[in-house]
């Protein structure tokens, strides 16, 4: 390794962000945010309009040049790689689409417990190296000083797309399967965990310093519920990541999951705008934070965001182990100056 | 007042429903379930096959038919007078429509200041006399041991689904109005309140015995913004009902709020499945506590039904002040005999 090399392996482990993910001081709160590529951005809009969501991801030229435009736009100190939670269903033998304006639909979703023993064990993920070769490109594009997070959906946010074939209100079809016949839902999650891992750890050979699990839809479920069908498996994706990868472990409507998720794992443990960030913290103990600005308030003025931020960062205290960001993925109709005074104002008043 | 009448009293202020939630010692856990009259039952879709939702709710033999047809072939403890929580925001000046299996649709949202100064003051809740028949013909079709809940929106719901326009997935409009024209939101919350406040007591006077404050969509805010936004609107509210009718506080996804829900006020208040009923409990103090069960688990088999059944009743733990219902409404293709079975399953498991 040239001397080089070095200089910028140690400038990304002594990132804000890298540090952050391991409770160690840092000289300012380093913020970033779920979705920062995306609709509400001019210059993602403008690549949008020549391809499809599912071609940008799978061209890695072009979902490098999104994440490092966001990054370079917004000054955030973290890139996300440009993917979708989804991607790692397709090896499983899934059929993905992403309909316009729709989300994903999936055109043979599992029902049954025959419908489980049809799904394909993820025995290389070479079919999604456009993921990879994305994550190399991007490294190479980005400064030294900024880390780049991989990521995947968990395994319930993933079996719950693959059972209900889309969104879902109620998850009538999840809960379903999973209440009558655990044992085929076991044989998904463990599968589904299986991919994950080989998935997530691919990323980081890549080039991923971090990755972050994305359970966007668990908070569905009850705490019980949790701690049976879920809990086990999640642990299973989360300790088989590289030793020295921090893993995000990442909920939306978990404030009565945050001790469960937390036990399933994850250095740093993702929080929505629902929970006070400073209860939360002291209920969860020694891991990291992230999270907690709702995205709406982005559709404020810019001093409503600015003492909305403050709040988060006085409930944090200045305390090792705190990421910045928003409890959920922005949203498309974001006004991106709002995004940018939101970083700029989460760095100046975080300084120490 | 005759002797009959006085037995009726004594025997409806005596009933276990209305023991449990004054936190009297009862024979057994009683058990109610929300949108107990709904479309998963054939005596439901009948009538309704003649009429729509509005005109249903506006017929008031039809609306007494389907109260008291759920309690009679379910074997429930209470009845909840059939109609809608949005019934309220008419005489407010908002034109409300159900639309075939959209769910309910407002064709004049409220958006700005200059708007929520065109709603009206509800002077008077004549215009929803029909509610108040029904009510009134229920309580003389009901068993007197059967006591009767009347219902309407939460202020925080009523205001999202006047400002959205409909149901929401991410409250864009509703908190950028809150975030940005404080004036504006309370002065629309305190109108709505107002307006509740004359409705429900309505409702007390016709004859029911309880009534609910249902804040379905309240589990999109912070702990923050409830305190600030909300809770002193919905206190309002609940303060304002007649003296020795008890007020459930309901609402879901709020697993953050519930201490603040019950500052906020209620004798009872609903819990969602989300969050373990004996750490709840614990966390709210001296109130009765209602819900708790997920409507998915109606699907299950019921053997399942009647496990996490148990389940919730060993939480409470024979505490006075339980009543058992769903964490949400009965979905429209729960099968009608597994309901039928968790009701018994209550009864039967909870005698002491």
């Amino acid at each position: 390794m040239s001397v080089k090399n070095n200089a910028e392996t140690d400038e990304l482990y002594n990132s804000p962000f890298m540090r952050a993910c391991r409770r160690e001081p840092a000289p300012y709160t380093p913020v970033w945010l779920m979705r920062q590529a995306g609709r509400y951005m001019r210059e993602y809009r403008e690549v949008r309009d020549r391809v499809s969501f599912l071609e940008l991801c799978k061209t890695p030229d072009l979902a490098a040049e999104v994440t490092v435009t966001a990054v370079e736009r917004l000054g955030v100190d973290a890139a996300i790689i440009f993917a979708d939670i989804l991607l790692i269903i397709e090896p499983m033998g899934i059929q993905l689409e992403f309909e316009k304006g729709e989300g994903p639909v999936i055109h043979n979703p599992v029902r049954s417990a025959l419908d489980v023993e049809r799904l394909q064990e993820v025995e290389s993920v070479e079919s999604l190296d456009f993921v990879m070769e994305a994550i190399h490109r991007t490294r190479r594009a980005l400064r030294p000083n900024i880390p780049l997070i991989g990521f995947g959906g968990a395994p319930f946010t993933l079996a719950s797309y693959i059972i209900e074939g889309g969104g879902s209100r109620n998850y009538v079809h999840t809960k379903t399967l999973m209440y009558t016949d655990s044992g085929a839902w076991h044989s998904m999650m463990s599968l589904i965990a299986r991919g994950l891992a080989k998935y997530l750890n691919a990323q980081v050979e890549a080039g991923a310093q971090a990755v972050q699990l994305f359970d966007s839809w668990v908070g569905c479920l009850s705490t019980d519920d949790y701690r049976e069908y879920v809990l086990p498996h999640t642990r299973a994706v989360i300790e088989s990541v590289k030793t020295g990868t921090p893993v995000i472990h990442f909920g939306t409507g978990t404030a009565a999951l945050l001790e469960l998720m937390s036990e399933a794992g994850g250095d740093v443990i993702g929080l929505d705008w629902r929970v006070d960030l400073g209860e939360a913290w002291q209920r969860l103990g020694d891991v990291a934070v992230m999270g907690n600005f709702d995205p709406v308030s982005l559709f404020a003025n810019q001093d409503f965001i600015s003492a909305q931020a403050k709040r988060i960062l006085d409930r944090a205290g200045g305390r090792a182990g705190h990421i910045f960001n928003l409890g959920h993925g922005i949203l498309p109709e974001t006004p991106v100056d709002n995004v940018i005074a939101l970083v700029e104002a989460v760095h100046e008043m975080s300084q120490r």
